[in-house]
């Protein structure tokens, strides 16, 4: 066994932290104010520096409007500040795809159940990944609403964003993004792909600190804030500021945590063709190797870039070959469902859930043969039983 | 002018972070993996360490359930997860002080806005702090719920949140205290007080980096959740889960500023009498120094804990004040209405603001004094305008 931990579990969070990110933690924790709350000069410097990085987010995902970037705790808050902000009124269907994250299904689920919209899920019916020809099927003249993530967290698969926004243009559909997968790894241009709402974590390919996510709205309708409070501005009133950012942003920005995103934002931009190599190479390696093992089912069938890779052990449990190789082998995967329960229905391995990998780019060739053995080792391991 | 900045402006944000909040910031951001999502070793670990943090927020706080503790990215989120998840149906009143934040405000009239609730704003008999008699004279047979800070952000004046809580316990009323500005100043024991929900942030008496609130609950029925998401838990259901602390705690949580509060925490209860020694003995002075000014009116007149001295000079706009100390000292102060609009109007400050001096235990008298001088030299400058 090694003794050294061989973390693979980075699409859940990333554990590489570039230098700078972590300079940038410090140092804005250490001459913290409090960002545009308080007219001073300090406050004042922070708000600019935030809304540089909101420029930067903004830029990233091809806005134009640095205002419509909204920062978040996480991408759950911003998918949940875009689905409950919306009004739904005569056009009341949402699509929604079979591989979002609970974090899209709930708050839809939600809805439904308080008699809010009506749910349509949709399946791909190539097996792999959402098409347009998949959302066509399923459009009605009631639908308001698609929901497609980039990447799916169960199997790494990409959907089609690109065309299923074309078709949604198309239809005047809105569309929205849940990236938590893809950023970082790929960008997207919101604009040229017709998304209107598109959310993702810092934590992940962006290689913050986790407490912050964001919002990017290409939409010119307002969204109902879901939470209320003092923005820094408008402070006389008691309604809720109506333009963005502030409509959608209360109370205290997580600044350092924004800063640090910051700092990951611009460490991607300047690594990214590194940074996917790697991974391709990485996740090549353990998806030429894993299909070599005949009880081995891998559902990662097209990806490269989220470096993730998922498979079933047949006969195996994915808790029991995931705890394998962490108290076995010291090796971090994921088992089970992955908060994305449609997913699994749909490739039918709800009873056992599926092992996960999700690699980032300072992996090594080497912990990958290490947990190509630890796998088979596994394998007999439970065979034998 | 000195060249040090003087940063006196500590209930927007606390300036000092203690050692060991930062080397727990770091090393949490290092080692970061994703709480409770995922079964593996690490997640399970950390999903444990933050435990032991809810359950020291608990304890500070005299709760005893853990899964009680919310963490939210600041105290507005908190305050808004407890007025948007309660319930109104045939009790529908809501009493609120004059002295609560836009956090408060904001969300409470938001559900007016929509027929939700009737809102009523109770003003303190004595001009300088809510007390119980202030409230049984709003209470009627439709009141709900009550809201009282349990220090104003503008005054830094302490409400009688103990006797206040003991009756709305008697008239079975629930009882919501934000303690934003009293939080690491002074502990409060929600069941002793009859407190039900109780809000704070991180960054302010507890020293954490921003990015962390808690909600603190003692009311035995559910909140409506205003965020659904991943839990970790119930990964198969597509309905929120139904128990505490996942209920309302959606998506990845923001591990290493959860930390950092706990170190926050721990140092606050190993030092919060020379805290609390230390700033009485720095507002004791400014309050008497600024007292011989004559035209310099006073708000802060019964609070020594919080830190806060307030305060208008006659015929100059606070924000005028402010700058002055900003441009010309190098001297950090907040002016204009600190997004608590309704105190402004009772105390009749609302067209020129006031100053808010709030200091920290790291501040020195030598900065006091500095400080009186400034705002000596602030008043000649304008005076001979």
């Amino acid at each position: 066994m090694m003794k050294k931990v061989i973390y693979l579990d980075n699409s859940a969070t990333n554990r590489y932290k570039p230098r700078r990110v972590l300079k940038v933690l410090l140092s804005y924790t250490k001459k913290q104010s409090n960002a545009g709350h308080g007219g001073n000069s300090q406050s004042i410097k922070l708000y600019q520096k935030i809304w540089q990085i909101r420029e930067k987010v903004a830029t990233h995902y091809g806005l134009d409007k640095t205002e419509n970037v909204i920062f978040t705790k996480n991408c759950t808050e911003a998918l949940n500040i875009a689905i409950h902000g919306l009004s739904f009124y005569e056009k009341n269907n949402v699509i929604v795809s079979t591989f979002e994250h609970n974090s899209v299904l709930r708050p839809l689920y939600n809805l439904q159940e308080r008699g809010k919209i009506s749910l349509t899920v949709v399946t791909p019916s190539n097996k792999k990944y959402i098409t347009s020809k998949d959302i066509r099927r399923c459009i009605t003249d009631k639908t308001a609403l698609v929901c497609v993530c980039s990447y799916s967290n169960v199997t790494g698969n990409r959907n089609d964003i690109e065309n299923i926004g074309k078709l949604c243009a198309q239809h005047d559909i809105l569309f929205l993004v849940d990236d938590a997968q893809g950023a970082g790894h790929e960008r997207i241009n919101m604009i040229e792909s017709n998304i209107n709402f598109l959310a993702f974590s810092g934590h992940k390919g962006f290689f913050s600190p986790q407490g912050v996510g964001a919002l990017c709205i290409n939409y010119t309708k307002s969204l109902s804030p879901i939470i209320q409070g003092g923005t820094g501005t408008d402070s006389h009133s008691l309604s809720q500021p109506s333009h963005l950012p502030e409509s959608l942003e209360s109370g205290t920005l997580m600044a350092p945590i924004i800063t640090s995103l910051g700092e990951g934002i611009d460490f991607v931009e300047k690594n990214q063709s590194k940074i996917n190599k790697r991974i391709s190479l990485l996740s090549n390696y353990l998806t030429k190797r894993l299909s070599e093992i005949n009880i081995i089912k891998i559902f990662s069938t097209h990806t490269i870039k989220s470096g993730v890779i998922t498979f079933e052990v047949e006969g195996i449990d994915s808790v029991r070959v995931s705890t394998y190789l962490d108290e076995k082998c010291g090796i971090i995967t994921r088992s089970g469902l992955h908060c994305a329960p449609l997913a699994h229905k749909f490739l039918n391995t709800t009873k056992s859930g599926l092992v996960r990998i999700s690699v980032n780019h300072k992996n090594t060739l080497k912990e990958m043969k290490y947990t190509i053995r630890s796998i088979k080792k596994c394998i007999n391991y439970y065979k034998k039983a």
